[in-house]
């Protein structure tokens, strides 16, 4: 098959794992880590300062994306995003992925290409440096993506979720609630009369709502904030994956305080703000009176107690998202 | 749902993903290059000699694996043992695993439990102190498990495909072609009269015919020879997993050689040995003279030339695995 002309129908059940791979590697970005780069059983990275951060996190068809909202190239930009954004969140710089794609045998090269193109441009823009050192490709009748993404500490200690003080500010960088705003906005208004996915419906969405749609199909985690935080001195730090109300819980038990939130500071839809996942911003703890960095801005302050606190009130809502509830079986 | 009684029947659907995550943490082993363990954003890990090494590699229900024929602790075991493999084939020591795992939301979290106590029983015999760091839990139509595996170098160069030179012998260490003779066997006949794997068929095959049985549901790769051929000065390695045809050549081509295989080193059943993939055995390549080390024995020599030989003649069949071309669709 590797002898034939390409073609678009080309598909994973017709050409070969191997041409697949061929007509994909091309297209991945290079990493400034690698050492040994895909092609041999492993791949081997450097870590300057003996040390490297790991996290791991998979998207699956149906619970976590839909071809009927996102295409090939939004699902590869959203899986390197939400990868990174993990990594930066410890304070460190991202230096590689390895990408894992289960693909039902229907599926096309082309949309394979696409997926590469999103991870390419991706790691371009929110992480230079940050290449693709390694993968895995096999067939599934569910799509899937795993992504490992690895980052460099560069000599600092990581930044974790225990940190936080009493007395020391809660700062935000990047959109509070969009990424949720535009997941409720495709699921009332991008399905067809049968409540499936349409793409006709969500292309109207992308062209009208574009700010929260694009933040939900295609994020952009303020990667270099991470580190900037970091060399900040910033006490705690977390990707807002789950939501605000529910993040901030988790800084807060880790770190034996409570978490004041300040309504004011979370823009139009507060509620949202609170209890929308998947934004992928970095909430941050920084020491009083430090200047704060990038693009980060006060929502609120560390005092004695436990849990979040709005407005000084206790706040018991948890918003998030867990995949086990959240599902509704959609996955057109 | 975390206040309620734990029983059997507790099902990812029916238990939140933090309560399942909660059963399953205490039963993974730990890792001796942890710095910063599972629970915040991503973990950091030791690279002492500011390098390590990445693999990564995804089993799918259906093409990769069946329930009908594996048990949830097989499935863990062998997801670890072939990741740990392909670290070994580097010449390096597996040091750590992360794990992220897509099921539906009708597994009971006993099953995942017993993935767990797989994966840790796997890692405590093939490669104590290597141990899983982080991972991810997600609900999808079809049971995927997709690993990444890291590993140390204690200094050494990374033994690679591309180095065997003229002269040189060709070892191996570990079975050859007892998995694929396992999995021909339980699609002839661990299958129900439609076809369909049967467990009551695999149970007897595998009291019947354990050795090649288990070498494909639980395979025992030779993990600590991989570092042992590095020391010893292993020119050339790779795991063997799409059959010594095909693999040897991989190393012949990456080197610039050919590779004569003695067919009577290849034991009762040459051409399965050379046709059968996923025994996760190491071929090593060492200079002449070199005193085998660990469980390797010799099958053939580096020559001039090109490709594989077989008792000098050359051997064109290429055997192996291609997952868009094996996979017959039955996923029972």
């Amino acid at each position: 098959m590797a002898d034939s002309p390409e073609t678009d129908d080309d598909t994973l059940g017709s050409v070969h794992e191997r041409e697949a791979l061929r007509r994909i590697f091309p297209r991945l970005p290079e990493s400034s880590v690698t050492v040994i780069g895909p092609g041999d059983d492993a791949a081997v990275l450097a870590a300057p300062d003996g040390r490297y951060v790991v996290t791991t996190d998979m998207m699956v068809h149906g619970p976590d994306f839909r071809w009927g909202w996102s295409a090939p190239y939004d699902l590869g930009w959203k899986a390197a995003a939400t990868n990174l954004s993990d990594i930066a969140a410890m304070g460190a710089v991202p230096t590689a992925l390895v990408v894992a794609i289960a693909a039902p045998a229907t599926t096309r090269v082309t949309e394979l290409e696409a997926i590469a193109d999103g991870l390419r441009e991706a790691c371009a823009e929110l992480a230079p440096g940050c290449g693709v050192v390694g993968g895995d490709l096999s067939v599934s009748a569910t799509f899937t993506i795993a992504v490992t993404a690895f980052g460099d500490l560069e000599g600092r200690a990581p930044v974790l979720r225990s940190g936080a003080r009493p007395g020391d500010v809660v700062a935000v960088s990047g959109p509070l609630g969009a990424a949720g705003v535009g997941l409720r906005l495709l699921f009332e208004a991008g399905v067809d009369a049968q409540g499936r996915p349409s793409p006709e419906r969500a292309a109207e969405l992308r062209r009208d709502h574009a700010e929260v749609v694009l933040a939900q199909l295609r994020p952009h985690p303020p990667i270099s904030d991470g580190p900037l935080a970091a060399r900040a001195g910033a006490t705690a730090m977390l990707d807002l994956s789950d939501g605000l109300a529910l993040d901030a819980r988790r800084v807060a038990e880790a770190s034996g305080v409570a978490i004041d939130i300040d309504s004011s500071a979370l823009g139009a839809d507060p509620l949202a703000a609170l209890a929308s996942g998947e934004d992928h911003s970095l909430l941050a703890v920084f020491a009083p009176g430090t200047e704060l960095p990038g693009g980060f801005r006060h929502i609120g302050s560390v005092v004695e107690g436990t849990g979040v606190l709005v407005d000084g009130r206790p706040y018991d809502e948890l918003g998030g998202w867990d995949p086990y509830v959240g599902w509704d079986g959609r996955s057109g």
